[in-house]
């Protein structure tokens, strides 16, 4: 019996977009409305074990992602990162940053501040999330 | 007065490369040696504000790094993250990670382990730093 790696499954998720050579999630965080991933479907480990044609397809998904994310969620800051040191299965976390949010200007994997944001902030940012579910099967659409 | 932004200037830091457009950093971190930065010279707040051309140039620097940090350092995993919440001017942190650092699984920007890597095998990655150089210069002159 092999290995089960959770993002090998390429049916998990809230999946956006679907192509044969990725996938884009948007992830179900109570503190980060607007946090997607983009899931390179095949399992492989780093960047650099990618072809550059295959590296620049991943790139140009995730940059699509975070225009579709800067127009529609209009965070202060966006959070880019591709870490995999618990699931060593290529994937980017896209992480719209406001300056009232849970860690802000710590990464969100620091502690929680303990003056967190208030709900009705929180809630103005979830309600932007159809909006945001269109303009990223936009952004791949074109 | 203007506002300085620390990573507008172009001459602080362990330079190991520096174009027109970007700049490779050996960053002094205890705990991660072989941690570089790719800092794009101009002050640029996102990767997409960059163009399409300017980002492919950002992107092929941030995986010669990757390169040549997995050819010498070895690291169980790479993490590769653009955050700049504190610093708002475009920057790429490249981290070796190892089972044994002082916070994996966690991104190195989580709570330190109580059971943190012994000096000798700090040591050992260290000794590696000048090799970590001569490569990252020889991928860009290639």
């Amino acid at each position: 019996m092999s290995i089960v790696c959770e993002l090998c499954d390429a049916s998990a998720g809230d999946i956006l977009v679907s192509t044969d050579q990725l996938r884009v999630i948007l992830v179900d965080d109570a503190n980060y409305p607007g946090f997607c991933r983009v899931i390179w479907n095949a399992h492989v480990k780093e960047m650099t074990d990618l072809s550059d044609a295959d590296r620049n397809v991943f790139m140009q998904a995730v940059w699509k992602v975070e225009a579709a994310i800067r127009a529609v969620m209009q965070p202060h800051k966006m959070n880019v990162a591709s870490l995999g040191n618990m699931v060593p299965h290529l994937h980017w976390h896209l992480i719209p940053r406001y300056t009232d949010d849970a860690h802000f200007p710590n990464p969100i994997w620091a502690a929680v501040r303990s003056d967190a944001p208030d709900q009705s902030a929180l809630d103005a940012r979830r309600n932007l999330l159809p909006q945001l579910r269109q303009t990223i099967m936009s952004n791949f659409a074109s």
